[in-house]
């Protein structure tokens, strides 16, 4: 596949300089760039290297100011959102493979399915009894799908997947390999010291255009839903509790860990390896640093670290007094020493 | 499906307060009920709400004084034990869909099978050579059983998850989607740099009323057995390693992480995402707090806390001490100060 | 099976001391060994006990100076790394079940398949398109290979294992069960407070060699790849991101979290729970302890500790030092009022 110039700053309404009949062959990040590649600079560590680049394009920001002299650089693309454009281009120059819009031989359906147009239901899949599939839905092989669980349109589902029965999954929806939705919540009642069972009665919702990272496990609410709502982000190995709700375009980040009934606001984001306690909750815009784990409510726009959570400021200034702990301890202990020196006088 | 107050109070062995021909006929949480809605309050903290609550009737401890005057009260039905009972007759509303109690036609199933009665092993199951299940076992879609496996009777096993060669799992037990019994132990021999791979040769063994969140991983012992006792209980996403012994009606909480031949007592308690390292033990009844990292071995009757773990009391000092660290460290500069000065009189 | 302590010895180039016609039919750990058991026995703790063991026989290292009377010992075999020899006669008494070698019927095979000599695939496999297999690959059942994937020789692929399109994985791999390689790394760029998908163009590449444990999820990279070179080890649960490199030999204790595009030395250790933030490099031989977050830059050959990581032997002072903060406190106070005491005078 190749585009030249002119052809890519028509997709992403960019202004040329420099040769608008260059084409590029590939897309590749600054570094690996070479003279057949477009590339972008979205900030100055980056444009301060340009002529430097051995890019044959560089996609730059709108508010780059062309020097006099273009012989140095690489052709430049000027645009609004660099890095989005950018990302629209590799798009095209990696289109993925259309599925197959057919239903292998060997699936196994339930009775009163209800699939919409052009469903890919590949080998082994299995599907449970009364299941809706939205248009378009792609269920790659060895997918489960249990009893009474929809699927909106144009959602995708990698192999090797678990959706147990009940659950709502929304439209343009991806969720990758591994992953279990609605495996039961760990709840038992006490009997002497024996763990009953508790039934898991309700289920997992999940919202339009929301990405499920590989081997997550979000258990169904004990009854009502564990709910994660339009366009959350989830990376790999996320455990997400029973009824627990997400709100909208939250971000968990790869190992997080939220327990029980806990509340996430809009736009919040978990960090790598960061927790939560269960019934707590924590309000919109927030952000929950690496490894912190968060054990009270926190309130919106805080940006809180550490185990047990603090804001995050403090927390910079704590992780810089700590490793000065045996040098502060031996002057408490010399201070000690003075005093009593002075108090024998 | 409904049952009223009357039916309800026998099942349930309950004294009514109320109009026994009342029926109900869902199972709600106390916020969530409504006047078709039967719930239950424990502890004060919802019992002080009864009058609040739209819900049809309410479980309420055995101990709970009837007030003189009922109109303003939903139902009420007092029992031993609200919560058990209400958790018992939630399963009643939710009885679950019966196994099939069938084989499909394209499960693979290997040499010398030993089934019990009224097995069900659904579509895509792989079971090996000289493997035994008991009365009633269920493998769903997709389970992988290896070589000279054993499952007692009623143990159910959901999709999607791999039981490899040589398992002994006991009876009634529950395991969750994407788990992964008797991997090979994380153990090698150093041959100068290279890291030269160790046979596995043990196995892994599960006893009775065991259940295992989803995407467990349990390794199989170097020689001899990783053990779960019977009514052990992990939640989702829990790390096992080789040779570990983790004795009866143990608590695994989600993320948690025990290293090789580590002991676990009875009853003890690991808080999400703790963790222990190999070769320690930790005796009955102790519990480790969240995050906690166990590096020594803990007596019985513990609750231990932090990274290193000390006792909990200790822990939660501490953590309220660090966020003090700054303003410590200042008065500790400032006592400097003031003794500078005093030596100088 | 049987082995004579002679034909024993053979195998490892041992010297004898004892009864060479002496026959043992299993291996056992130290403590389990009986009177048919062969155990090893390589540093002091243990060697101290030999006249305790109940053992058939024990190797012990090549220095090991025979005492004057044998009958108080069990036999002995005496060579160089006694525990390497050991877990070679280990896997003779437990050489496994052979693969297969032959294509099951229900395996789903895509076009242009090119497969060596000899591999073994199992029920329910599914490989897609311009797939390349080496000489004796093993995929178990319900394993899934997407397109354009090679495997190397004598690679085994364990069941119920994930592996996506245009995966480079190398020869004598072992990929335990529940994996996922190749799976979309993390990454969008945000138009408003709407997270938008990146194409992620990348793949994984995995060196000879490497063995990976279960329900590991190693993400494809942006463009280029993840990168695991020969001889890296990771032990189960570990997230590895897109773009991370990690160099030959390296180790991965359990529920080790990697971030986007770090990079990680030869034969770096990172024990268990531990993980790195993105874009940063950990040097050759270096170790990260149990639970620690590398925040920044390791140079090679350190030992690191805690969240945010510091030199391990700083961390341990400071581990002890921690225990005592509120006793520390009480003092800084008793200083403070001494002062004033002092002052007021």
């Amino acid at each position: 596949m190749q585009l030249s110039i002119k052809e890519i700053a028509k997709i992403i309404n960019a202004q040329v300089f420099g040769d608008e009949t260059f084409t590029i062959n590939k897309v590749s990040s600054f570094e690996d760039a070479d003279e057949l590649s477009l590339t972008f600079a979205s900030d100055l560590k980056f444009l301060k290297k340009l002529d430097k680049s051995r890019a044959g394009a560089v996609i730059v920001p709108i508010n780059y100011e062309f020097p006099a002299n273009k012989t140095i650089l690489p052709n430049i693309l000027r645009t609004e959102n660099p890095k989005n454009n950018f990302f629209k281009i590799l798009a095209i120059f990696n289109p993925g493979k259309n599925p197959n819009k057919s239903i292998a031989k060997n699936a196994c359906i339930g009775a009163n399915a209800e699939f919409g147009q052009d469903v890919s239901i590949y080998s082994n899949v299995y599907i449970g009894d009364n299941v809706k599939l939205g248009h378009r839905v792609v269920l790659m092989p060895n997918v489960f799908v249990g009893d009474d669980v929809t699927v909106g349109n144009d959602t995708v589902i990698k192999p090797n997947t678990t959706i147990m029965e009940k659950s709502e999954i929304g439209c343009s929806v991806l969720i990758h390999s591994g992953t279990v939705i609605g495996s039961d919540g760990f709840g038992f009642t006490q009997n002497s010291q024996v763990h009953e069972k508790i039934i898991h009665a309700g289920f997992v919702c999940i919202g339009d255009n929301v990405e499920i990272g590989a081997c997550n496990t979000i258990d169904r609410g004990t009854f009502g839903k564990t709910w994660l709502k339009n366009g959350v982000k989830t990376d790999n190995l996320v455990h997400i509790a029973h009824n627990v709700i997400i709100d909208e375009n939250a971000l968990l980040t790869a190992q997080v860990g939220i327990a029980g009934s806990a509340k996430i606001g809009k736009n919040v984001i978990f960090a790598g390896k960061s927790g939560m306690s269960g019934h707590l909750s924590i309000g919109d815009n927030s952000i929950v640093g690496p490894c912190a784990g968060v054990l009270a409510d926190v309130p919106p726009n805080e940006i809180v670290s550490g185990m047990p959570h603090m804001p995050h400021k403090l927390w910079l200034k704590i992780s810089r007094i700590i490793p000065r702990l045996p040098e502060l301890r031996k002057i408490l202990f010399s201070l000690e020493r003075r005093i009593e020196k002075i108090e024998k006088k």
